[in-house]
């Protein structure tokens, strides 16, 4: 079994800790716990019933607890639990890691606006150079 | 501009790069490249369509190379590039922390379905039983 079976719960895990939305609601939580409110306005664009749905994932993972406060006015807390915290901090750091390649990301899609032409790729125009000063 | 806008690049690219397909395909190609067939027998369950799509967007990003190789018979490979590596090695370690959180989500799991509900996560377990003890 591995991450590539889909019958291994690791791939379902990975399927919700990444997802359309499951990767943005973690990291949103890696500072600190927030009420449900608050998940959405960070994550913009996220909508109420997809925000629930990708919670509801993330809790039943066990990932993210739920916490009701009784206080007044009553009010729920999401948080990231001990299983949920490390894999948000690997997500966090994949997100550090795009930052870092946007600039080269970036210039990649100007590069292929300028072209007409994504169909050939860095490397491989690498190589063709190359060939032609050969 | 962040990961959190939804007119951020890099929230376009961190959906391409993990999104539904787009983790495992990038961790495949982590060892070394591979053909289109090759790719397509590692990720279990992805259709061509689908695999044809998610490596044409990892591709436009700058993530993925595609190299024709014009020996005989003629073939394609795909490869992570200078920008894709570190991407896909950060895939790779969070794989690796879930397979880690692997035995405690399953424990979660069958945790939940004894019980019959999901609805109160473990920290909020845990504090109800504290709770309870004082």
């Amino acid at each position: 079994m591995s991450v590539f079976d889909p019958e291994c719960t690791s791939r379902e895990v990975l399927e919700h800790a990444t997802g359309r939305w499951g990767a943005l609601v973690l990291a949103s939580l890696a500072d600190k716990p927030l009420r449900f409110a608050e998940v959405r306005r960070q994550v913009t664009g996220i909508g109420d019933r997809m925000l629930s749905q990708t919670l509801q994932r993330l809790h039943a993972d066990g990932l993210v607890s739920r916490t009701e406060h009784s206080a007044i006015p009553p009010h729920v807390t999401y948080a990231l639990t001990g299983i949920g915290a490390p894999i948000a901090d690997r997500i966090c750091e994949l997100i550090d890691t795009i930052y870092q390649q946007l600039p080269a990301i970036v210039a990649h899609h100007y590069a292929c606006t300028d072209t007409g032409s994504s169909s050939v790729a860095p490397d491989a125009d690498a190589a063709t150079a190359q060939a032609a000063v050969k």
